[in-house]
C-alpha cells in the first residue's frame, strides 16, 4: 500500500527550461487517480551524483518513488545505473527487454536497432519490467525492502503510455482503495465566478472534493471521491451532482472530462447532424481538435482554411463583391464563408471563423481580437462578433476556436431542446 | 556572483496535476540566460513543514533560491511566513507594498481593496521589493549571509513579468557572465543516431556543450556556451559549427529553435512561393500549424480538410473513379488530392495526407499507420508512403503532419538547391 510518492524529472533540458516537466503533471493525476498523494517533485539534470542523492532523500521521506527520463540510449542517459547503485542492486542483462526492442525498430521503425541500444536492457536486478510499445526504452519497478522505485522513459507519449497502462494498473493492484474522478468542464464563466457559484456546496465537500482550476478560456472542475470501490465512490458523489448541474446551467457542457470538441461530435452524432468548418484566423485549428476525436468522421465532413481572399471566393464561393465591400474581417463574409462551406461540403451545419488574430491589425484597421463567428443551417445563418482582447496570437486563436465550437454545442443542444 | 540556483514551486495544484510546472520552466530559462546554472526544480504542496525543510534544503545546496507561488491574500498562502522562518527573519509591514497594492485595485481591478491583501504587504526585514505592476502579490528578494532567496508570485503572467522585468535585471547586475544556447532541430533521425553522429564532436565539447534530446518525431539539439559576453559566447560556438552541421546533413532543418512549420513559412517567403494543404487523417494539423506562424499568410494561401470522400470528390475534384478504384487511402488518391488543392488555391505547391490514424483499419483494410503524401508542384506530382506503425492517434497524426511539412522543405531546398 502506497500512501506517498515523489516524482523525480531527469533532464537538463528541464533545467535550462527547454521543456516543461509534462511528465511529472501527468504523472502526478496518475499517482492521485490511484489514491497515492504526491508530496513532491524534484528536477535535476543528468549528472550522477545530484540523481543519486535525490534518489535517496526520495525513498527515505515517501512511500513510492517514479523517475522519469534518462533511460535512453546515450551516454549521458544515467537513470538505470544510478538507481541501481543507490539502491545497492547490481544491473541485470534482460532478455525480454531486447527482444521488445528488437521488434520495436524491426516493426515500427523498419531498420536495424544500433548496438548502443543494448544498453536499455540492463535493468537494476529483480526488476518488474514495464514493456514499452510505442518507443524503445523499457520501464521497470523495483521494489526492496528500504523502497519501491519506478521507471519510466521521458518522452512525454512514451511515459504517458506506459503510466496510464503499465503503471496504473500495478498500482491499483497494489492499493486497497481508489479513487473516482469525474471532471466537469465550462465555457463561458471565468474560474472566479465558478468559484462563487459552487463555493456554497464546496465548503462542505471533503468526500467527494472539488476543486476548480482554469485552462486556456475554460474552467474545469475536478470533483474527486476515495473509498473501498468504484461503486462505493459513485454513491458518494450522487447526491451532489444535480447541484453542481443546476448551479453551472449552460456553461456545463461535459461531466465526463471531454472536451469541447469531443462534446460537439457527440452531441452531432447523436442528434444525426454533420458538421462542416470554414476557417480564416483559426487556420485549421477547429478541424484539427474535431478530428482529435476518434469517429469524427461519422459526423465531421471536412472544412476549408481560406488563408486568402481568393480562397474564400474561389472555394467557399464567398461573393467577390462582399470581400471588397466590407473585408474578410465582418459579419457578410463570415455568414458567405457557413453557408458556402456548407454549401460545398454537403453537411447540415457549417461554422465559420474570421477575424484578426494578430500580431497586426489587418488592412482595414480592425483591432487584434476582433472576430465574426458564422454558423449556417437549414434554417439560415447566424453571425456572432467577438472582441477577444488585444493578447497573444496563439490565445486569440484557442479562445476563437473554442467559441466557434460552443455556439455549434449551443445550436444543436437548443435545437434537440425545442424537438423534445 | 551566483553560479546555481534552485527552483521551488509552491502549490498543491501543481501535485495534483492540475497545472504543469511553467514557472519553473520558465524561471530556468531566464536563470540560464543570467548565467546561473539551474541545479534542481522541486515542488511542494501548501505544507509549512515541508517547505520550510525544502528551502533549508536548496539554502545549502546551491548559491540562489527562487520560490514561485504562495504569495496570495488566502490562509494557504504560507510562502512568506515560512520563508521569514526558515531564514530567521522576523515579517516586516512594507509601506509601499500597500501602496502598490491599493493603487493596482484603483487603476487595474476599479474596485477596494479587500483587507485580506493586507497580508502580502509584509515580507521577510530587509527584503528588496519586487513591484507586481500586472497583479498584488509583490515579490522580493532577501540577502542574509547565508543565503539569498527570490520570491516570485505564482500566476505565470504575473511570475513571468516579475522574471523579466526585475529578476533577470537584478541579477545580471550581481553576475559577470553571460550564457548563450541555439538550438539545432532535426527530423528523420533518432536520438540514438544524433548521438552516434556528434559523439565524436560531443566528448570535446565541455564550452560550449553539447545536448541532444528527443522530442515527438524529432531531435533536438542545444549548444550552450558560458562566457564574459554575448560576443565571446559566439564565438566559442563558431567552430563547432560546421562540423554539426555536416554531420546531421539535410536532416538538420533549423539552427534557431524553429520548429518544423516555422521553417517551411520561412523557406517559402525566401523562395517566393505559395503553399496550399490538402488534409484527411491529419484533419487540418498542417494547416494549424502552419498558421501558428505570424506571417503565413503571406505564403500559406489556404487547405481543404476532406474528411470524407464527398469533399475529396466535390471540392478538391479527386476523380471519383480514382476513389472507388483505389480507395481513399491510396497513392492516386494522395496525387489527386494535392493537384486538387492545387488547383482550386492557386498555390505553387500543395501537400496532401491521407491515411489511418486509427484507432481502427479503414474500409479497405489498411493497417492504422499506412499515410499517403502527395506533393504537387509546377513540374508534377510526387506521392511517398508511410508505415508510421499502430501507436496512438494522435502521436500518428503528428508524425504523418512532420513528414508532410518535410517533404515541402525538401522539395524546396532542393530546388533551390539546383537554381543556385
Amino acid at each position: 500500500m502506497y500512501n506517498t510518492a515523489e516524482i523525480i524529472a531527469v533532464g537538463t533540458e528541464l533545467l535550462l527550461g527547454s521543456i516543461a516537466n509534462t511528465d511529472g503533471q501527468m504523472l502526478s493525476q496518475v499517482l492521485n487517480e490511484a489514491g497515492v498523494s504526491v508530496l513532491y517533485h524534484t528536477v535535476v539534470g543528468d549528472n550522477p551524483a545530484r540523481l543519486s542523492q535525490a534518489v535517496q532523500t526520495a525513498c527515505r521521506r515517501v512511500d513510492l518513488v517514479v523517475i522519469t527520463g534518462g533511460l535512453g540510449p546515450t551516454y549521458d542517459d544515467i537513470t538505470c545505473r544510478v538507481v541501481s547503485e543507490a539502491l545497492g542492486l547490481p544491473l541485470e542483462y534482460r532478455a525480454q527487454a531486447e527482444a521488445d526492442m528488437r521488434q520495436y525498430f524491426d516493426t515500427m521503425l523498419h531498420r536495424e536497432m544500433p548496438l548502443c541500444n543494448l544498453q536499455q536492457a540492463w535493468l537494476p536486478q529483480g526488476a518488474e519490467i514495464f514493456r514499452n510499445r510505442v518507443g524503445t526504452a523499457p520501464g521497470c519497478v523495483i521494489e526492496t525492502r528500504e523502497a519501491t522505485v519506478a521507471l519510466l522513459p521521458g518522452v512525454p507519449h512514451e511515459c504517458r503510455t506506459m503510466a496510464r497502462e503499465q503503471l496504473l494498473p500495478w498500482l491499483v493492484k497494489r492499493t486497497g482503495q481508489v479513487i473516482v474522478s469525474r471532471q466537469f468542464r465550462i465555457f463561458g464563466l471565468t474560474e472566479a465566478q465558478v468559484q462563487e457559484l459552487l463555493g456554497p456546496i464546496m465548503d462542505h465537500a471533503v468526500n467527494p472534493s472539488l476543486a476548480p482550476y482554469a485552462q486556456t478560456g475554460q474552467v474545469l472542475v475536478r470533483m474527486t471521491a476515495r473509498g473501498p470501490s468504484e461503486d462505493a465512490c459513485r454513491q458518494l458523489m450522487e447526491p451532489l451532482l444535480p447541484q453542481v448541474r443546476q448551479r453551472l446551467g449552460d456553461c456545463l457542457y461535459s461531466e465526463d472530462g471531454a472536451s469541447l470538441a469531443g462534446t460537439v461530435v457527440h452531441l452531432l452524432a447523436k442528434a444525426g447532424l454533420t458538421l462542416a468548418t470554414a476557417e480564416s484566423c483559426t487556420g485549421g485549428l477547429i478541424a484539427k481538435e474535431l478530428t482529435d476525436i476518434p469517429g469524427a468522421s461519422a459526423v465531421f465532413r471536412g472544412g476549408v482554411v481560406s488563408y486568402t481572399n481568393e480562397v474564400k471566393a474561389q472555394v467557399l464561393q464567398v461573393p467577390r463583391q462582399l470581400l471588397e465591400e466590407y473585408g474578410a474581417v465582418s459579419a457578410p463574409v463570415a455568414k458567405a464563408m457557413a453557408q458556402g462551406a456548407r454549401r460545398i461540403t454537403g453537411a447540415q451545419l457549417a461554422i465559420s471563423v474570421t477575424g484578426v488574430a494578430g500580431p497586426d491589425r489587418d488592412d482595414r484597421d480592425n483591432p487584434v481580437g476582433t472576430v465574426f463567428l458564422g454558423l449556417a443551417g437549414p434554417e439560415g445563418v447566424r453571425v456572432r462578433q467577438l472582441a477577444l482582447g488585444s493578447g497573444e496570437r496563439n490565445y486569440i486563436r484557442i479562445l476563437a476556436a473554442l467559441h466557434a465550437l460552443d455556439m455549434v454545442r449551443r445550436e444543436i443542444t437548443h435545437t434537440q431542446g425545442q424537438k423534445e
